[in-house]
């Protein structure tokens, strides 16, 4: 990196979407400052970085702002591009990672988030919903032969659905629920530990007994609340 | 197009999202073969086309099939990239124009849907949030100050709110709601004229007496279904 360049991320310590965004520039072995933000106690600069959404992750590259964490993972690739890439070059295998990040996004990380703050018949259709998404992702996997969803090496995708091998598994702890543990998901099993025991991703995960503590809390406030869905 | 392309879209009349892929083929000068496909009777071409979500647009070129309408556009770009461009080269222009699609995506369209589509007070709610959604709209089409989204002429962000520009006023209609009428909206309302009017774009719409009566019908029939939202 140019010694003159100012790479920030403004993030949330337990926040999966924030997590992309470092793992990506780590991989990229791009140095960034982290700054930690107060998701319930918003700042200032948080709501003027990104006065739409105001949410973490915000990217500050020089005097760039990017959110969204799939959209700042296409500008890291496209910014830093000779460095390790994170998406294939093909077009058409480019269009499937991100199929596949979609997917997961809005078929499995919300089914999921939703059976862990719900009960009863709703939480039984999510966990559904979830074991069934899971499924697709399970036989792209088994159909790809590969180490990781990128190949022989973490990609776009890995990055995307990288929340499932470390996150999902502590939402299945607190929800007292079985998802990758009540069907079987080979593929899955074999990539989840291949991808929380890469080094880069080892080293950038937050602690687990604090997370259990985190979610219980968010798990009574969101069910105690009418229409309490709130992401993280 | 060398000769020996195969470039097919499998679409509904009605949808913006297979529109997209229309008019970006268009722009591009990319021949292709329109295919209609009955989304309320699915083809088996359709299921094993798109088996993960059996939805249009799909695009085939050659043995490669594409799905879902802004990763279409992407491919589309990257394919064919020495004609005309849609999303632009900077790798920060191009994070802002898919900021603005998503945010679109997400805030403009599912909520004017709704609002077509509800009634009372879930109504008016679901109107107030288009009518928020646009007012951020508006405002980054004033900052840019230029013509379209895309600068000059119609790009990515273009292609992706035109529904804006010929389905939203049908919905007010069918729906009898103030929408774009209600607010101030001088910058939108500049930028539906000059896109309805682009030669591409204007023999590229369906016929809007048979919108009316297609989203009428629509309409009557997802509100007297419980749950019955369902996109288009």
């Amino acid at each position: 990196m140019a010694k003159e360049e100012v790479v920030k991320v403004l993030g949330f310590w337990v926040s999966p979407f924030v997590r992309r965004v470092e793992w990506a520039l780590k991989l990229k072995g791009v140095d960034y400052e982290y700054i930690e933000e107060d998701i319930f106690n918003k700042s200032s600069s948080l709501i003027q970085l990104n006065p739409v959404h105001k949410k973490v992750p915000v990217l500050i590259h020089n005097q760039k702002i990017i959110a969204e964490s799939f959209i700042i993972l296409e500008y890291i690739d496209e910014t830093w591009k000779d460095k390790y890439t994170l998406l294939p070059q093909d077009p058409h295998e480019r269009a499937q990672a991100r199929f596949w990040a979609k997917f997961a996004e809005e078929k499995i990380t919300e089914a999921a988030w939703n059976a862990l703050c719900s009960f009863g018949d709703e939480k039984e259709r999510a966990i559904k919903l979830t074991i069934e998404a899971l499924q697709k992702i399970e036989e792209e996997l088994k159909l790809k032969g590969k180490q990781f969803f990128g190949g022989e090496r973490i990609g776009y995708v890995d990055i995307a659905v990288g929340w499932i091998s470390y996150w999902l598994p502590v939402w299945e702890e607190v929800g007292s629920m079985k998802i990758l543990e009540s069907q079987q998901f080979p593929a899955i099993s074999s990539w989840m530990h291949r991808f929380i025991n890469h080094p880069l991703i080892k080293d950038n995960l937050p602690p687990r007994d604090k997370m259990v503590v985190y979610f219980k809390g968010r798990r009574d406030v969101l069910t105690s609340e009418p229409h309490g869905w709130l992401r993280i």
